[in-house]
């Protein structure tokens, strides 16, 4: 990291820190770095020295913390964490705008938005989708959600972590955004491991299909963008093919998955759900039609 | 199309087309598009009057056609159609080579091509990942496996339908390829579904959500070469971090999913596959390390 006092945007200032695991470390790191009158807080104070080394403040508590910065970033291990901090500083919030970045679900960002709003604090949830050595790159990307005014207030601030977003005044959003982009990560993942045991089941080379996969996978974002806009207007065309002719295939890997013991998890759940909108006069319509079975 | 009469590979030549849905028609209109003396057949005899007009030959029966040329595209409904016509044609195959990119398994490709070696023909197995109207086209991938020979010598003619590649001698390799890349396909897209109902869930809107994913998507690509690698190796790195931290990350997926009616099949999977490698002393391998588990 370079030492760049003060910065050329001008968004040198006061922040605070609380919670100094290694991505809460990353990111005052960041800050100090960034010429910012940087003030730090961790249950176990031993965490703060080498931020102090560095530049920043250590305080005392984290009500004291909390107090000497208009900006209070709070970066703990989990929403019970936060409760006994927040519980921890009160009224010392009233006035500041508390940025969050905890992980945790939408439901704990809205309450926490609200225990914020009844102490006169605004409230800012904030995801990080990255590793602590990459905060400030644009691959690191931080969704954040809540008060808008805030966040415009603060953006400059926030735009030195990495890839900032905002996904609107539901405080919940950035932990939906989240969830969602990991899950999706997982799904995909979990799914390729599947993928490679039937590949090394017949004796195929992983990586040399690993390297083919990768290149079709690039192919597949016109065909999600597609199939999003037919599930927003629920107006579903024949995308992939129509269900009708789908569902054969769908029978072909499933047999070719138990001929080779390989799980077929969700090709049966596909063909299920194929063959529900087919007896339902269905069949012409795409796989993104499927949609319209998932519990509501 | 274009016609070009001859072409500039000097590939033109004499090739015979079985099976005229749409693909088998798509794919004979190529050739005789490519200036081919292309010989069609087809069970219903109807189907060959379009092809017969743009200039190919109609041979009365199967064994007659396979008889018109050195090169014999076979694109029937499924296994059991090639069976029947494969049976008609018998002994009118020696000496010729059979390209076969009917859909099904590499053991149907496997069993075909110990079929062809005992009368004297060569076997090429293929699969069309791609639709009818796009073939000629690179985007439509023509997956082959089987005889080296019979493929280097009629690589350029084959080349003409689309972005051709080579497995490998195993004359199930082609189908392989097609049920890993499709099998994988659709584990995204199921797995999409589910993410756009936790998005809709959410109240969050699952256009701009995907639009999101789909530029993360292509952050995918590196992350899976290097698992492919770990899995080939049986070195397992940290990646996505270690499973020990990784596990409690589910355990926010799996609630999140269950607050709010959405299915969490995979997620559940990966978490039973994390505990089991953590607690067998793996807490500190990455996710790929979880390949270990699959059954065998």
């Amino acid at each position: 990291m370079t030492n760049t006092t003060p910065t050329t945007n001008g968004s040198t200032g006061r922040v605070t820190v609380l919670g100094l695991g290694d991505m809460g470390s990353a990111i005052a790191r960041t800050f100090v770095d960034h010429g910012f009158a940087t003030t730090v807080w961790n249950r176990t104070a031993s965490k703060s020295a080498p931020l102090v080394d560095a530049g920043a403040t250590a305080a005392a508590t984290a009500a004291e913390a909390v107090a000497a910065s208009p900006l209070v970033v709070i970066c703990l291990l989990d929403g019970t964490a936060v409760d006994e901090v927040l519980a921890a500083v009160e009224g010392a919030v009233a006035g500041k705008v508390l940025v969050n970045v905890t992980s945790g679900s939408p439901a704990q960002a809205r309450a926490n938005e609200r225990w914020a709003r009844e102490r006169g604090a605004e409230y800012i949830d904030g995801k990080v989708m990255g590793d602590p050595p990459d905060v400030g790159k644009p691959h690191v990307r931080f969704p954040f959600s809540g008060s808008r005014e805030a966040y415009e207030a603060h953006e400059p601030t926030l735009r030195l972590l990495g890839g900032i977003a905002y996904h609107g005044e539901d405080a919940g959003a950035a932990a939906v955004e989240f969830m969602a982009q990991v899950a999706m990560g997982f799904e995909m993942l979990i799914g390729f491991l599947h993928t490679l045991n039937l590949v090394r089941a017949e004796g195929g080379d992983v990586t040399a299909f690993t390297e083919r996969l990768t290149d079709s996978l690039s192919g597949y974002a016109p065909l999600l963008t597609m199939m999003a806009n037919a599930i927003k207007t629920g107006e579903y065309g024949p995308d992939l093919g129509p269900l009708n002719v789908q569902a054969a295939l769908m029978d072909d890997l499933i047999g070719h998955r138990e001929s080779v013991g390989v799980e077929a998890v969700r090709m049966r759940e596909v063909k299920t759900l194929m063959d529900h909108r087919i007896a339902t006069g269905h069949g012409n319509e795409g796989f993104s039609s499927l949609f319209e079975l998932l519990p509501k």
